[in-house]
């Protein structure tokens, strides 16, 4: 049995696009020695740069798809006319078998509209949602939904839940992962309706993992939960939030280090510990977004990150796609027969 | 003219009242002298607790009101039964003149139902909020709301600009204060209905600050605007997920200070600095959130804090009440006429 898994690459999206894409390749293919990749871009350049790093080649198979996808374009455009981009090619790619996921460090509304489109969503799955893990003061945090939904039904917020524990206990290796709902406090009698339904939706079900309820925001960097479920508007907002404060502090301490002459000394002591700190808590780690309850798997990089970054997401999408995160969604979702627990629930938008 | 301020005080809540609270008056009043507090708990207690605080006792007035509000205790059941509490009888004291402002560690539901109830909203108001602010990369910045409403209306939305514009304006002292709307990006496409609307409102209108359009998350901690305005779902997730995140990263510079004989030696050094940072971003010095939009001043202190803590929540009441905050409001709210910019907003809930 092969093990080989081919991992499909938008060349054309990201800031610094295609060199992440191309460098990100290499690093990733060192980590992984099963992984080939399909290169979706400008040929020629694609090939001299695939060219100068050194091993890469013959890991390698390059498609002309020259056009990109502007960071700003608005998806229901590119839905419509964005068939020849490099991204579409390589969504293309994973519905037609050529490759097993694709990674893209494009815009994320038309990566996840053509997514959407092309790839379908798994059979029992309403709302396909963007997930994320992140380092918290107990190890790693899935949290979902990050954008893909607005507003969000009980039956989403429950389809979330089975959707984040699955790849939390597939992709992180958690054995039991504990499941909590975003809500502005702990109390059944909080929040809207939605999340009082999902919460009792969630009580009444057998979810593989441990649902404990309602979690709220200083829950998520404490790492109360091994998953955090709430709509995409929240999840947004909070991922933000969170990565705005981390960037904050770390910004008051750097300044502290320097304002004065003694914490300029301390700092020549205490420099190896930061430094190991500063990579331990480096987001180019936590690069890399799922979206989950498509039928492919697909990874959305951050735009402006770097090869090493984007070598992580391809890390994400690889490790998916080895550890049947997909085979494992179907066959708790259809374990767990939603349409029949609550089918009032189904038809709310 | 007397500039006399008098401060109503709920003795019996928070973790550590009356302690907190007495303890709190005593750290006030020395840094404003011209603030007479009217403590509202067991007589015989207050008394003998006020006695041992130096220099208080002639600054404070006991009323006898030992019933406490439970922490989790209904706010309806407060409202119909809590007539005798010393959290009424505090918000009592406002209304019937005998103080200007009242200061409570208490239950937060409770103290918005009974201040809702017995103060009353603010002419042209339709949903008071909680406002709190706290330090970021550029100063400080005011966000509501924090959790009085859940689900919000374009409507309520404007009303928290207005509101957060004039409190950075007239207690925070900022001159033209900056406002933004928080949505899960800055195009005007993003978001919802209600924040779309509000948006266009807001436009439309001649606030006194500047409405710069939509911010993200990141934008809270980077102090990209004066005010931040949104839902209080949103906002009390945002205000926990910045609390942890906060903590967190804390809790690894702890760390990382310890984990090697160097990093120990460095910490001597730079410790003065650090406590310096310590005590820059001490969450004590941020504690208070107000009431906005009530005929009367509330201020809510955090329940877990000390008496330090405490009297900063106070000093929040004082600048209220001293620098005119719901006057200002009032003209604002009267010169800008919000029934007749867009009638039919009014009725969305």
């Amino acid at each position: 049995m092969s093990n080989q898994i081919t991992i499909a690459l938008d060349a054309m999206g990201g800031d610094d696009a295609p060199h992440i894409v191309v460098a990100g390749a290499n690093i990733a293919r060192r980590r992984h020695p099963d992984v080939r990749f399909v290169l979706f871009g400008d040929e020629k350049d694609l090939a001299a740069r695939v060219s100068k790093q050194r091993g890469l080649s013959e890991f390698v198979e390059i498609r002309h798809a020259p056009e990109g996808v502007a960071p700003d374009a608005k998806p229901s455009q590119v839905v419509r006319n964005g068939q020849e981009t490099s991204m579409w090619n390589a969504i293309d790619a994973v519905k037609n078998g050529v490759a097993d996921a694709i990674v893209s460090a494009g815009n994320t509304g038309a990566l996840l509209a053509i997514a959407m489109l092309v790839l379908k969503r798994l059979a029992g799955i309403d709302r396909p949602a963007i997930a994320s893990f992140f380092p918290t003061q107990r190890g790693e945090t899935v949290m979902l939904d990050l954008g893909a939904n607005i507003r969000c039904s009980e039956r989403n917020l429950v389809e979330f839940s089975i959707m984040g524990e699955v790849f939390s206990r597939t992709v992180l290796g958690i054995e039991n992962p504990t499941v909590g709902l975003l809500n502005v406090g702990e109390e059944e009698t909080k929040g809207n309706d939605a999340l009082k339904d999902a919460a009792q939706m969630l009580r009444e079900l057998d979810l593989p993992g441990e649902f404990v309820g309602f979690v709220e925001g200083d829950d998520i960097p404490a790492g109360a939960v091994d998953v955090v479920v709430t709509d995409g508007f929240t999840g947004n907002v909070a991922l933000k939030t969170a990565e705005g404060t981390a960037k904050l502090i770390n910004a008051f301490v750097r300044e502290t280090f320097r304002n004065s002459f003694w914490a300029k000394i301390g700092y020549i002591f205490a420099k190896r510990s930061f430094d190991k700190l500063r990579s331990r808590s480096d987001p180019r780690r936590y690069n890399g977004a799922m979206f989950l309850g498509l039928d492919g798997v697909c990874v959305k990089s951050h735009g402006g990150t770097d090869a090493v970054g984007f070598a992580t997401a391809i890390g994400v999408a690889i490790d998916m796609v080895k550890y049947g995160g997909n085979a494992s969604l179907k066959t708790t979702v259809e374990r767990l027969d939603l349409e029949s627990l609550r089918p009032q629930a189904a038809a709310a938008s």
